[in-house]
């Protein structure tokens, strides 16, 4: 397959801190506006404590299990287009050659200048089919081992995001204190994980730390309202 | 851009179709596994209705606004990176016409095949980074007007999954019924949603509807116990 070692390398970081990201942004974010919400409607920390770490463990399973089978349907979506694409190189060649030429012309090659290139891409069936994976369909072959690995990231993330939030429910009785912890704590950690991932997908930290926080904010202030509205 | 009208349009409804399915799966699955579990463990339907609908705000506005920023990031990212790829074009010219050379050489072009090939790419910067964009570094352009769409599509679809479990508790008094009634639909749903997102996504629809119930069934099931342990 035609790619550098330095470009592989660079999807799979990127694949990892992609994971945390999703599972810990929903984790510190819907646990807390779910607690945040309830302690609005509800009278014991008990129930908060309850539904705060049922959402957890539906969260991290629903989120994790869901990036497992993402991970596996990358990876029979790619075979199967492959597949599909090997077939048709050999059904239809010259169509399939006439798709080659396409790309090149698009680059601005004349017919003479494409025709040796066409003739040596195509010389190679592997060659040729990878070239019609990328080019016409923009599809790299994903790593088969990410799906596991990619699920557990997210489920841990989440539970590690959700466990901030809740924290102050477990050890505060009074819910009015827990509330004002909850918010505190998440506020910070909001911040601080927005800032972190600025910096790892380099965009400006500050903007996104605001954003980050914005979104939890957001979240649980309308969490708020409509646990009180219903409560 | 060197892209056929054809992949524009298929990338386009993919992504539409990822969106629902990535708010809709959430949607079906944590508001049914967090109040499965939280009917074992509280004894008012007043909660369970109270955070049900507080966890459907919060999951919809974390994944929405989540999946907006996600958009947003994509495009700020792409821009930046082909800023970065324009600059090198200019200080170190050769070192990325070598690059494009290395491509061409992994489809198996000698040096004298490649020659014109490269110069017709490299004659034009436009057309040179671009090559570069999706070669070198696997980047399509998204779609600046996506992230908002994007953001919309996930929201509402959270919102179209989570009302299907919490339905029998608005409607019915009795905890015990309301949970079977919950469990009847939210099965069903997640078959269908299963089997439809397996049409889709060109997978096996049988297959993808049995996984998507189990990962639902799971979540409640886990989300029930937790409950139960602590409540």
């Amino acid at each position: 397959m035609p790619a550098t070692p330095h470009v592989e390398k660079h999807f799979t970081a990127a694949a990892t801190v992609r994971d945390v990201v999703i599972g810990m942004s929903d984790g510190l974010t819907v646990p807390f506006a779910l607690t945040a919400g309830l302690s609005g409607a509800v009278g014991s920390t008990a129930v908060i404590v309850t539904a705060g770490f049922a959402e957890m463990a539906a969260g991290a399973i629903a989120m994790g299990l869901g990036g497992y089978l993402a991970g596996r349907t990358d990876v029979e979506h790619f075979e199967a287009e492959r597949a599909r694409e090997t077939q048709e190189t050999q059904r239809v060649p010259d169509l399939e050659r006439e798709e080659v030429a396409t790309v090149f012309r698009s680059y601005g090659l004349n017919p003479a200048e494409a025709a040796p290139v066409i003739a040596a891409i195509t010389a190679d069936r592997e060659r040729w089919v990878d070239f019609m994976m990328r080019f016409e369909l923009g599809l790299e072959r994903p790593e088969p081992a990410r799906a596991r690995t990619s699920a557990l990231t997210i489920a841990l993330s989440y539970v590690a995001g959700g466990l901030i939030p809740l924290s102050p429910y477990l050890v505060m009785p009074n819910i009015q204190a827990a509330l004002l912890a909850s918010v505190g704590v998440t506020m910070i950690a909001l911040f601080v994980f927005g800032y972190v991932k600025g910096t790892f997908t380099g965009l400006r930290p500050l903007r996104s730390a605001v954003q980050t926080v914005l979104i939890g904010g957001v979240a649980a202030a309308v969490a708020f309202a409509i646990a009180r509205l219903i409560g």
